[in-house]
């Protein structure tokens, strides 16, 4: 098995999440947080009971704080260095959960500056062009524009920049090299841009001039920003900011989380349902090698990245996922029909997401950070 | 004698300006580059005839450019991180003639964020407020508001962040440990400022959408940020920038440049005239112990920052200069009748200054870049 490499840069190998719980030093989320949710959320999340958010900090004083009325807002975003993937849909669709059961403001960071100092072949054009191509995802899954304020990096520095430069003057280059493996040969961008994706967590407080805790639900590899920022915070008169982190949605591959590097393996948003359609069918599946075998010794939906897909997006009924994971495993299911029933379902689901996309268009402008803030003036 | 260090933080000890040109690697201004300077200016400034500006990189190739009618502009800053002193006006000057004999355009940055960041005792409310204090300064020099272009870092940081990021990427850790003397320990703030330092040697070009040349008059403590400019200019398709450097204006004191940190060896332009008048009596001379030693054995010009004051700033006329100089090396002028000579010079050139200073409030507006930039829209 491919060693475990999880970094907001890289994720590879087969994931070990209870490992990562104990590198990243978080909490795994319990019964009693996840139950205390749905109370106030007023309904149960999958997300939630199959955890596929499992891990947090703080995540307990933030909804302390949100139940005492204390002032509360949620963070999030994107580094869009290409189109978006059913992966990065994960976190925020349990975003807009949230902000719709709570009525929260969300901030989403659109960081095109880090994606195009990341990668040599990238321009700026590039990635800020794909920033505003993943808004309209954004937009598609049904964020409430009143209540969601995007902000594109290298447009809307004006933004950050002074809260960054406060944030910047507490970190030394020696964290940065042990919090994120840059060395020498990193360019000094990439050294200074933590800067300000850790500045995020601290706009709602400048923005609304009252001290706001942020809880940020987002996957577990940018888990060592969130370090970072929590070991500053106070020192800059913000609350520490509260995570709730997710798993990866697998790739269509044996392992390792949906990644643009492998587009084979991975379901584009903007994808013609057909190819969605083939790329799952093609899927690596844990199935036996012929149909024979997989009657005589079954399936292993545990390590199955479509019997993942079922369960973390496209199977919300938790009797029918335990019948599909007990007919696979004693070989009633076979991977043939398995994979035919959830390519239907996700093509359905990309189909009724370009269409909700495409309308996006015509709104990006009542989510930007700035044209409210212009039109307040 | 102290050794010396010349750094853009930090100059001290004796100051060996041919040593500084090989250190640097930069050109000495040769006579016929100041008599090309004076024949295209149509004028002699003592700055050149007396090589207070006295080496370059490029500063024939940008003459050559101008008198080719090229595009060039003039650039060159302030790091806010106090009050003006006389040493900051050296270059300011020489620039402000520049602009009105050669009719450029001149891109000035105060960089309130470099110098908050450096200073940990700084707010970055202090250095910001320092910078707007430091342009009243530059306006009372007389400079033409239609033709000068300031910028305040943190304030203006959306004119620069894009050329920024673009210059980050070229730039490793590195480079700005080896070129600028970072250190892991150094805050990260700092790793990314020479970017927005070199990003404004860029952005004549990007506003005008046209390749402009630029010509930085500045003392030579600067040249670091200059040698990486030059160094990555040409693969982000800019013409490499030119610079002129000039010296430090000595201090009141034994050695050394006029320096913040050393507050009573520095006349301020905000210092009340009576002050400057007793600083400069004050003032450390070549002079012998007693006036019947100076009489027998004569003074030291060539070491003594009184003599320097009127060489580089308080006396324009030659012959009455080399009359000093002789006065003092033949014991006829005394250390305390030459002091007030200059104390009443710069007391009233102060006086003036600060008249002019008070009158600059009214017109800041009129010299900001994103004042120009938003009524143009």
């Amino acid at each position: 098995m491919a060693q475990m490499t999880v970094t907001p840069w890289e994720v590879r190998g087969a994931i070990d999440y209870d490992r990562l719980i104990e590198i990243f030093g978080v909490k795994p989320l319990t019964d009693d947080l996840v139950k205390l949710t749905e109370k106030i959320a007023g309904e149960n999340h999958l997300f939630l009971r199959r955890r596929v958010f499992y891990a947090h900090r703080d995540y307990d004083v933030f909804l302390k704080r949100y139940t005492e009325g204390g002032a509360v807002a949620l963070y999030t975003g994107r580094g869009p260095s290409s189109r978006v993937h059913l992966g990065h849909l994960v976190p925020w669709i349990f975003t807009k959960w949230l902000q719709e059961r709570l009525g929260l403001e969300l901030y989403f960071q659109l960081t095109d500056d880090e994606k195009f100092l990341y990668h040599r072949e990238y321009s700026l054009e590039h990635t800020n062009s794909m920033a505003y191509e993943n808004l309209l995802d954004l937009i598609a899954l049904g964020f409430d524009p009143s209540k969601t304020h995007v902000i594109v990096d290298s447009d809307d520095i004006a933004l950050l920049y002074k809260i960054a430069v406060r944030v910047a003057k507490k970190i030394t280059a020696s964290v940065v090299k042990s919090v994120f493996g840059f060395t020498d040969s990193t360019n000094i961008g990439m050294y200074f841009f933590p800067s300000l994706q850790i500045a995020m967590c601290f706009l709602p407080s400048e923005l609304r001039r009252e001290v706001v805790l942020v809880l940020i639900p987002a996957a577990i590899d940018q888990d060592p920003y969130w370090r970072v920022a929590r070991d500053i915070a106070t020192s800059l008169g913000y609350p520490k900011p509260a995570q709730i982190h997710s798993k990866f949605l697998p790739g269509l591959g044996p392992e390792g989380k949906m990644s643009s590097s492998k587009p084979e393996t991975a379901i584009y948003t903007t994808d013609p349902p057909e190819q969605v359609y083939r790329k799952i069918m093609n899927a690596f599946t844990s199935g036996q090698p012929t149909a024979a075998m997989q009657r005589k010794l079954g399936g292993n939906p545990d390590r199955c990245p479509v019997f993942a897909y079922y369960a973390m997006l496209f199977e919300e009924d938790d009797k029918k996922l335990e019948e599909r994971y007990h007919r696979c495993r004693n070989g009633e299911l076979l991977c043939g029909e398995c994979k035919r029933e959830l390519a239907e379902r996700v093509a359905k689901f990309i189909e009724e997401h370009q269409r909700r996309r495409g309308k996006a268009k015509d709104i990006v402008e009542s989510f930007l950070l700035r044209t409210k803030i212009r039109s307040r003036r």
